[in-house]
């Protein structure tokens, strides 16, 4: 019998109120007919996250920067084969707590339209094609290619229209063209619908065009199940139902809106919003038969798990998958590929027998590794640690100053800026690890950075590092500067005074081997902007302005520091294309080398529409095929 | 010339304002006279502290159990070294900022007479002789030995009777029997000061008996410099003479504050109280001729140091000490001495082939390894990576809780219990790492335990490990037990039902390897407790009690879980006394080993007369003398 089938029979068993029961997150346990508890919010943006040890790949953001779907799609397969082994595990318990079970709410396919947003490193960047192609192998990747069943629930997030700000998430309303909505908002989320079938898609905390996401008729019903022919299961966002009485002020309260996000297909509540469903039922706003569909898809979800069927063949995935000897060298492979080289001089690669001083708060800081939505390594290499390993002479580490704080110099705090001008001057080169963290590009309610709830205010570096970075120009050193940050930052200054210039997103667990083993030449850098580098947030519209205009490589019309693919690397290529979907990649240098083909169209504007990246032999010649697919 | 009269002679060109000027901590240049400005408050207690890069040895309570004071000997000249590197180069400013000087404010050796008190492990437990012993061996490894020079000043702290509560501190007054303030609490200042001539002694917070120690007729007058003939200078805990009259109020205003202190000798704000001397000079509080005094004893400390010498030797040691490989293997040994083996059924040595599960919040925690008044790390190890690096078998890690936030089961943050369950029973055996961080127990205004202002409200572990702790034993795995505190806790649970404890106190940056050498054998445990471990706080007079009756090992009169001394090896030893001071130590084991042998007076009450640690190799036997000395 199929899933479909058998989920009409499960839940033609259950009473009203056990159809809506099974709604909320945190379903309960239906013992009568063999359904155990089960907690349907698990996270797995870059790694199984908040439920322990696992592998934590470098975040979404440097992950689009590989521009290397097939890794990610490997990616991916790694972090659902961590997700069931824990599931195995965890299920011996009977019932499956938050962050154990099997339905991840992960890819985030939002578009970065603007550099400000805090959540922005979540995403695959600002380009709808190159998120679409991530989004669709990190789905895959989840999900599996068994048959019959799936491995584990992929869940896009967050439809739609949603990049800040995070401050105004639960009463904004985006206004938005329908151009920008088709062309630039919902690209992705149809590319990965029609690509590769996720399970589930999750409503956004905002209104687009006055409509709440999760209860949006054309978000929802007209155009996510209707044009996209989406045929999986719709979550809300954590409180977003409540949102819709409290904040919106779309309805008049828990019961409405319960009602009208469940009769627009919103199956699932993360919150405690359908609690009123009964509510709502006894009013007259919503019927029995929406409750048994929004049920029917939940149960067809968990039976196409394999919840309650002996012969899934993911149940014998073990714990020995965590964090094994293959997923660490994977981890390691694309953190190197998301590293982008922005400038060089020549000074790179490293020999390695140089004096170096490693400088920076970001140089040590275990953070910037992990990212957000992450799980727990159980061993990590920080940016430090991978110099020291991979250096052969000495290296002089001074953090120089606070992430943010700056130096008071009559107080009585750490005073860490001499120490670092001291360790320059010792030095040949110094390695600058700026930027930002996690704690000051996030979520609303997780980051520190509360003058914008996460968002940031402006491109600039916090000023100690500001400080910090003019007096180790001063002292003549080479400077390799390797900004670490989910974003654009302004480094105008960088790239005029600094011998390189590296973009390190947040690079997970093995960041700090990646980033020597490209210092010091093991590997050339193969990375690329996901996203356009400004020269300055005055060069932007404003934050809370939707319209594409002036936003992204696509229709930026001012001068970008350095535009989206950009990425140099320590060889050179030729490409030579034979026809519009043929190129031969002839690697010109000495370095065995990934290298990424770029197809880009120009009109009506420039826009991405293929790219392949090849490994191509120094001195040898590669031919690719670049389809728009 | 010598100091003294170089002194004077410097002294005798300032004016007056000049001379109170160098009588803060932040002391003013005086260029004509060729004076560079200078902060004098600098930190070594376990390491250059503050002024980033520096080896972090264990904290003071670990030097303590190491039971080894020529090996603390060895540490504190390696601290001073670098000290020294960093004041060489920082002095190229021209001027020397907070924590870039040569007087340290160090060692603590106040009595640890409570186990509640948050800066205990700044101690060296407590026994006024082993303090005394630890605090000389320290202070001559500061100060080193150069027959002219010193290389850095040692300061002994807190003077007098001085160990808590932290949230009283600025107002409490200490009542003491005069027995009780020569035979335990000023013990070990004596000690330190005839045997190894402590360039400074810093004033305490509190009162004793009525008078705050920073301006104390009887402390400071009569017993240091008269009774104790003490010849350096006095330096104020920060913030402490203005308690005089804002908390203790025992004068009328910081004018009477600051000129009853320098009237008794405290010769060094730390603060700004100073800058009311010149308004009690003119009240006619205080007269020149003691201000005088007070001056010219600094400006001969900092001859003494080689300021203001071309010829002084140290200022040869270059950057090349901080860190260097001596330090960081004498680090490892050290910290190797400190772990206490407190129980072993024969568990251990491990062999290292089986698969261990390690758990716990401290297992893979950097701030247990630094603990306060700490430097920077460029590289360390936490204990759950020096079991990885050494393990040959495989190695599960669980954090299993937070430090002391319970799991809120309806919550959305991470459930870690469950995953530690597992972990174990996927395991030969358990390594759980529990106990305290510096953030549960340290100095007012620095710990997060604001329930009792760094302080313990008693000796038992947070209620999320004692959680985590009882599921593990529950899984029926052999528990090893390794408790990471600065502190005395309540282990009676663990001694009962582990196979083996071990007492780790905060460890330092090759904590992770030290602990790794004891747990797989590679060097036989060898620390013994330098704190008695009660079963239960309720044991224990009232905190604010200062009268000893009742208090450490040698006026306890209950049973102690664990007793002062305490240690268990891999091997055995038999001790044979040939006379009061002369013994010889057999290992009648396999293994060689350090062994300490204790000597114990019995009577008016139990004391610790004379201890010394000895290597023997296996089957060997050592004559060892014994002599208090």
């Amino acid at each position: 019998m199929d899933f479909k089938a058998r989920a009409r029979e499960l839940v033609s068993q259950m009473t009203l109120e056990e159809k809506m029961g099974q709604m909320k997150y945190n379903a309960p346990a239906i013992p009568r007919l063999g359904i155990p508890a089960y907690n349907w919010w698990n996270e797995a943006l870059h790694g199984v996250a908040r439920s322990g040890t696992a592998t934590v790949f470098p975040q979404a953001i440097a992950m689009a920067a590989s521009f290397n779907d097939e890794l990610v799609h490997e990616v991916a397969d790694a972090i659902s084969d961590e997700a069931r082994a824990k599931y195995n595990e965890y299920k011996t318990f009977g019932e499956t707590l938050i962050y154990q079970g099997l339905t991840c709410w992960s890819p985030n396919i939002n578009i970065f339209r603007d550099p400000r947003w805090g959540r922005g490193h979540e995403t695959y960047g600002e380009d709808p094609y190159l998120t679409g192609r991530m989004g669709a192998a990190f789905v895959e990747g989840l999900q599996g290619d068994d048959p019959v069943y799936r491995k584990t629930d992929a869940t896009l997030k967050h439809y739609a229209v949603h990049s800040g700000p995070e401050g105004l998430r639960h009463s904004f309303d985006a206004e938005v063209s329908r151009e920008d909505l088709y062309g630039t908002y919902l690209a992705a989320f149809r590319y990965c619908i029609e690509k590769a079938h996720p399970a589930a898609v999750m409503g956004a905390y905002n209104r687009v065009n006055g409509e709440p996401c999760c209860a949006s008729k054309t978000l929802l019903t007209d155009i996510l199940r209707g044009e996209f022919g989406f045929d999986g299961y719709v979550v809300s966002d954590c409180g977003a139902i409540r949102d819709i009485d409290l904040h919106h002020k779309v309805t008049n309260g828990p019961d409405e809106s319960a009602a009208l996000a469940v009769k627009n297909g919103c199956d699932l509540n993360c919150g405690a919003a359908y609690t009123y469903l009964m509510a709502a039922y006894e009013k007259g706003l919503i019927g029995e038969e929406e409750i048994t569909a929004s049920a029917e898809r939940l149960m067809e979800a968990r039976l196409r798990l394999g919840m309650f069927d002996e012969g899934c063949p993911y149940d014998s995935i073990t714990m020995d998958v965590v964090e094994s000897p293959e997923h660490i060298a994977l981890n390691r492979e694309i953190a190197r590929q998301s590293i982008v080289l922005l400038k060089n001089d020549g000074i790179l690669p490293l020999k390695g027998s140089e004096t170096i001083a490693v400088i920076g708060p970001n140089a040590d800081s275990k953070a910037v590794l992990l990212a957000n939505y992450n799980g727990t390594p159980s061993r990590y290499t920080t940016l430090l640690r991978g110099i020291q390993e991979a250096a052969s002479g000495k290296v002089n580490y001074a953090e120089g100053c606070h992430l943010f704080r700056e130096e008071d110099p009559d107080g009585c705090s750490q005073h860490p800026l001499r120490e670092a001008i001291l360790a320059a001057k010792r030095s040949d080169v110094v390695v600058l690890c700026m930027g930002l963290d996690p704690a000051m590009e996030g979520e609303e309610g997780d980051a520190y950075n509360c003058t914008a709830s996460g968002d940031k205010l402006d491109l600039e570096l916090p000023a100690s590092q500001k400080t910090l970075y003019r007096e180790i120009v001063k002292t003549g050193k080479p400077v390799i500067f390797v900004n670490v940050s989910g974003s654009c930052l302004n480094l105008c200054d960088q790239d005029r005074e600094c011998a390189a210039v590296l973009q390190c997103f947040y690079p997970g667990a093995e960041g700090g081997h990646a980033l020597a083993d490209i210092l010091f030449g093991k590997v050339s850098p193969s990375g690329r902007l996901p996203v356009t580098f400004y020269k300055s947030a005055d060069d932007l519209p404003d934050f809370t302005d939707y319209s594409m205009k002036g936003r992204t490589y696509r229709f930026f019309e001012g001068e970008p520091l350095y535009p989206f693919g950009h990425g140099l690397s320590y060889t050179s290529f030729a490409e030579n294309w034979l026809d519009g979907e043929t190129v031969e990649v002839r690697n010109t240098g000495k370095m065995d080398a990934w290298h990424t083909v770029l197809k880009f169209a120009r009109e009506p504007h420039p826009q991405l529409v293929g790219f392949r990246k090849v490994w191509v032999p120094a001195g040898e010649t590669v031919t690719v095929q670049v389809r728009q697919d």
